[in-house]
C-alpha cells in the first residue's frame, strides 16, 4: 500500500479539519493564553515535590480519585458522584460531545466563542449549527430560542464568561434556555471565578444541564491540564462510561487537591486580576482609537483599525497578545489577557505609545 | 424536564455499554495491574522535584513537546514527525478508533484480549468483529485472513504481546497481514519490552501500520499516564487533528524525558522481571493442577479447575492476582502480574500451600 491509499482510510471529517495550532513564541510579557500571571508560592510547591518523591511512580493512579472529587464537591457545592475530572475542561468537552450530539441531536454554539467545541465535533463528524451573539456580543436569547425551537434535542454549549468576548449569560437568560430547551445545555465555565453568574446551583433543578471548569485560570495551574464537570449523578454516570479509565495522573490528583486547601489564595489573586482588568479597561476605553468590550473574565477584547500594526508594535515591545480577528464577528480584533500590574503597566505603555497617548 | 427523558437524550451506544471498573483493594502483594515492581530510585525522583519547583504552574505545558517526541524517536528508531503522545495509551486507541474506524472499517480485535479496545469503540458507536486465538491462544491468521479478506478497510487490533494471554505474533505473521491487509493495523505493544517481536522497524515499509506503546510497564511508571504512538508522519498529522491541544501535564512530559535517559535502569529491570517471569511459570508448570500458558509479558496466564478457591486462598495470604474467568475463552483463568522475587516467593508459596506442594 502506498500512503496516499492509506491517507484515504481516515474519516472525511477529520481529513476535512484543520489542525488546531499556536505557534510558540518566547517573549517576556506573555498576555496571549489568558493564563493566570501568578505562580504558585515555593512553599506549596516544595510541600507537592515532596509528595512526588514519596510516591510510588510504578503503581497506578486510585481508579476513582475520591479525595479530589470530594474536594471539588465542597468547592462547587454538588455532591461527590456530581463531579468527573480529566485533562483539561477538553477532555469533559470531549466525552460530553461524544455522547450527547448525535444524528438529531447538532451542536448548537454561540459564535464567536472558543474554537475547541467547533473543532472536537467536527472530528467527531457531528452536525453544528452556529448562533450569533448580538453585534455588541451579548447572548441572543431571542436567536437561541429559534435554533433550540428547529433542534428540541440539540446539545447548546454556552460559555459564560464567553471566550474570547467576555460577556456573560444572566442567571435569569440562563433559566430562560434551561426552561424552554429540552435537550442538553453545556456552561463552559473555564472563567467564572473572574465574573458573571455560577451555574453550579441550577443543577439540582435542572438534569439537562452540565457545567465545565478548569483549574487553568483561576487556579493558576495552566500546566497541570485539570479540568472537571459537575452533572446530574445520573447523567455523569453515563458519561463516564466513555471517559477512559485512569486517565488523569497522580501528579495532577494530588496537586489540585493541594490547590484547592488554599483558596484564600486563590480568591486574593483574582481579586488582583479583577482590579487590574477594570484598570486595563479605564485605560483602553479612555483611548480614542480602542473599543473595549466589557470584560468578566481575565482578559479584554479590543477592536481597532490597525489590528496588524498594533499587534506588530506590542511585540516588538516584547508584549505578545492574541490575534482572534479569523473568528466570526471579530475582524480587527485582539484578546489581551490580565498580567501582573508590571505587564498591565508595559502593555498599556506599548499601546499609548503605539497610538502617541500616554498611560 | 425529568432525570429518565434526560438520559433518554445520550446515545444508546453509551447507555449499552457496562462500565470498565476495578474494585480497589488494598493488599501486600499486588499482581493484579502488570505493573512494573521497582519504583525510580530517590535519585532520579528527587531530581524531577527539584523541576517541579522551578517551573512554573500557572504556564501552559509546550504546544508540541518537541524535546519528548525526539527522545521517544531516539527510542524507538523512527522520526519525532512519527511519534504522538498521550495521557497513557488508551488516549492514542482513541483518538486511532475515532479517526480511522467508520461505517465500512469495523474494528477487527483478536480474543481474548485488552478489554478497552471494545470499550472504545462501542463508545464511539463503531461495528466491531472478534477473531479468536487458537486454542492455546496463539494467533490464528488463517482466522484473521478470512475476517480481513471480508473487511478489506477494517482496522485490526493486534496485542503483541497480548493482554492477557502472554502470546505473541512473529515477523512472519504480521508482515503476512500487513501485506495482505489493506485497512489500518495496530500493534498495541505495551508489552514489548518483556518480549516478542518489535514491530517499529515495519513502519518504514507499512504506511498502514501504528504501533502503540506506554510508560506503565517496562519503565516503571503507570502512576504517569503516559503513553504514545509511532506511524508514517502524513498519517500523525491527520490523526493529531483529533488530539485535543495540550494533552499532557508538563510533569508527564518531563519525567518521560529522564527515564527516557534512563535506559540501563529500565533494561536491568526488564532482564530481572523476564528472570523471574521463567521462574515461576517453571514452577507454575512444575504443578499438577495449574495450566500456565508461556508468557512474553510481565504477567502470566493460568487456568485451574478451582479458580475461585485459589484467588481466595491468596486474597488470604494478602496476594491479588487478576480474575479473567469473564474474557472470551478464558474460562477458570487468572492472570498474575510478575512482583519482585519476594512477591514472587510468597505468590508461590500461597500457591503450592493451597495445593498442598512446596514451592
Amino acid at each position: 500500500m502506498n500512503v496516499d491509499a492509506t491517507l484515504e482510510l481516515i474519516n472525511p471529517s477529520v481529513r476535512s479539519l484543520k489542525a488546531y495550532h499556536l505557534n510558540p513564541q518566547d517573549v517576556e510579557v506573555k498576555l496571549n493564553q489568558n493564563e493566570n500571571p501568578f505562580d504558585w508560592p515555593p512553599e506549596i510547591k516544595h510541600e507537592v515535590a515532596a509528595f512526588c518523591e514519596s510516591r510510588p511512580w510504578n503503581r497506578y493512579p486510585d481508579f476513582i480519585p475520591a479525595a479530589l472529587k470530594q474536594a471539588l464537591a465542597d468547592y462547587a457545592g454538588v455532591q461527590p458522584d456530581a463531579i468527573m475530572v480529566g485533562n483539561g475542561s477538553n477532555e469533559m468537552l470531549l466525552v460530553l460531545l461524544l455522547a450527547l450530539t448525535g444524528p438529531d441531536r447538532p451542536l448548537i454554539t454561540c459564535q464567536p466563542t472558543f474554537t475547541v467545541y467547533r473543532l472536537i465535533a467536527a472530528g467527531l463528524g457531528r452536525d453544528q449549527e452556529p448562533v450569533y451573539l448580538t453585534p455588541d456580543f451579548r447572548f441572543d436569547t431571542d436567536a437561541l430560542r429559534e435554533a433550540l425551537g428547529r433542534k428540541p434535542r440539540a446539545v447548546v454549549m454556552l460559555c459564560s464568561p464567553n471566550n474570547p468576548t467576555g460577556s456573560v449569560l444572566s442567571e435569569e437568560q440562563l433559566r430562560a434556555i434551561l426552561d424552554f430547551h429540552q435537550g442538553f445545555c453545556i456552561v463552559d465555565q473555564a472563567y467564572v471565578e473572574f465574573g458573571g453568574f455560577n451555574a453550579m446551583p441550577l443543577l439540582a433543578e435542572y438534569p439537562n444541564l452540565v457545567v465545565t471548569r478548569t483549574f487553568s485560570k483561576a487556579f493558576a495551574a495552566a500546566g497541570l491540564r485539570l479540568g472537571y464537570m459537575a452533572g446530574r449523578a445520573e447523567v455523569m454516570a453515563e458519561i463516564n462510561k466513555v471517559k477512559l479509565p485512569y486517565n488523569i495522573n497522580f501528579f495532577s490528583d494530588h496537586v489540585a487537591n493541594v490547590l484547592l486547601s488554599h483558596r484564600d489564595i486563590i480568591g486574593q489573586r483574582v481579586s488582583h486580576i479583577v482590579r487590574e482588568r477594570e484598570r486595563v479597561y479605564a485605560f483602553l476605553s479612555s483611548l480614542g482609537r480602542v473599543r473595549a468590550y466589557e470584560s468578566n473574565a481575565n482578559f479584554i477584547l479590543i477592536r481597532v483599525e490597525d489590528k496588524d500594526a498594533l499587534f506588530a508594535a506590542l511585540g516588538r515591545s516584547q508584549i505578545l497578545v492574541r490575534d482572534v480577528s479569523a473568528y466570526p464577528m471579530l475582524q480587527n480584533c485582539l484578546r489581551i489577557s490580565i498580567g501582573t500590574a508590571e505587564e498591565n503597566d508595559r502593555l498599556m505603555k506599548g499601546i499609548a505609545r503605539h497610538y502617541g497617548a500616554s498611560a
